[in-house]
């Protein structure tokens, strides 16, 4: 199959703006530093967001992957 | 067994327009741009709804293959 | 153990009307196309239930497998 | 250690009554007709329960090992 | 490590009367007959019990491990 | 990575006292007497809590590890 | 690809103060001594916290990984 992977298109997110979703109504909004297989990432100046509301501001975050909902760069 | 395996399913439905449904009420109308065989889907040009309502409009979404509950060419 | 598969009985319901009881509350109606070794399933002409009601028919769809609580041919 | 084991032990169940209880107070009165090492089971003749009343009756059923709390001969 | 493994501490349990707590409020009180390594559990002459009430007498149940909080000798 | 594993700070505590949080507001005070890799418990003379209140006593608990929040020595 | 692994950013963050975000509105603020691929943590002079308040201190504590929702340090 000749097919876009999710892990590659995550990979042309690296060092760009991503919005994360995450289970539980939190989210992040940061810019994608790093990730694994399992959607662990790594999200430098990140707002930590709460049913869309900004709850925080982190430099560095380093998320669990099995929160993940969504991330749209 | 000759079967239609899911994923191969998966594979047609590739460029085309899909409604996913996840849990918690969540959902995305898009255009299939990738997977694995996770489920982890790359989805173009989105819609993302809470209970069938569009609440935003994404170019890109890669969503965690353990939120998807089905996906509908 | 001479004992039926719950797998290789999933097989001959192939072609076969099935009812799907997922997680949720939800659930599916419809024509057992495919299916794999996670319970994923392919539907064909399926009605999509909530509690019960149909709430709407789709051409296709593939269950991933973790929401299925039962498949009755 | 010789122990009697919990799949050997349904082994012993096959083709005999049994009650699965399911979560969400979900259950089923049928007769195992197969299993496998996931605990997916295949019951004939069965009577669907919730919260211990009898929702339907199937011919047949293929449940997803998640989903059992606990099986009894 | 020198250390008393969980699993073989089940091992001295066998053919003894055990506590069961289980996921949801969910229990057992029965002699435990055999397990496996993920904790699935045969139980015999057990009381099914809910939010600590007995519910009903059981000649065996065969419990899925993961519903199981802790078990007690 | 010259780093403090987990697991092997688990073996320093056994003997010694720990407080063992549990999913569902649910935990134990107890000696440490054992663990495995899945962090599977075995404590002794140990208090079982809910919400902080002491509910019962009992000699031996073997805890499934996957209910565990944390431990503290 | 060449980007930042989000274990070894937490190989990093060793012996500094970190804020853990867990499930269920938990959290611990303290410095991390250890941790594994499972995102399993070593705790030290650690701050529980419940909704944002501290509710208890503790020398040290080992988070089970699968409660983890993110680690900042």
């Amino acid at each position: 199959m000749n097919t876009v992977k999710p892990l590659s298109m995550l990979s042309k997110a690296l060092n760009k703006p991503v919005i994360v979703e995450l289970k539980g109504n939190k989210g992040f909004r940061g810019t994608l530093d790093g990730f694994d297989p399992h959607m662990n990432l790594v999200l430098k100046n990140a707002e930590e967001l709460n049913s869309g509301e900004v709850t925080q501001k982190v430099e560095l975050a380093i998320v669990r992957g099995d929160n993940v909902i969504y991330i749209s760069p």
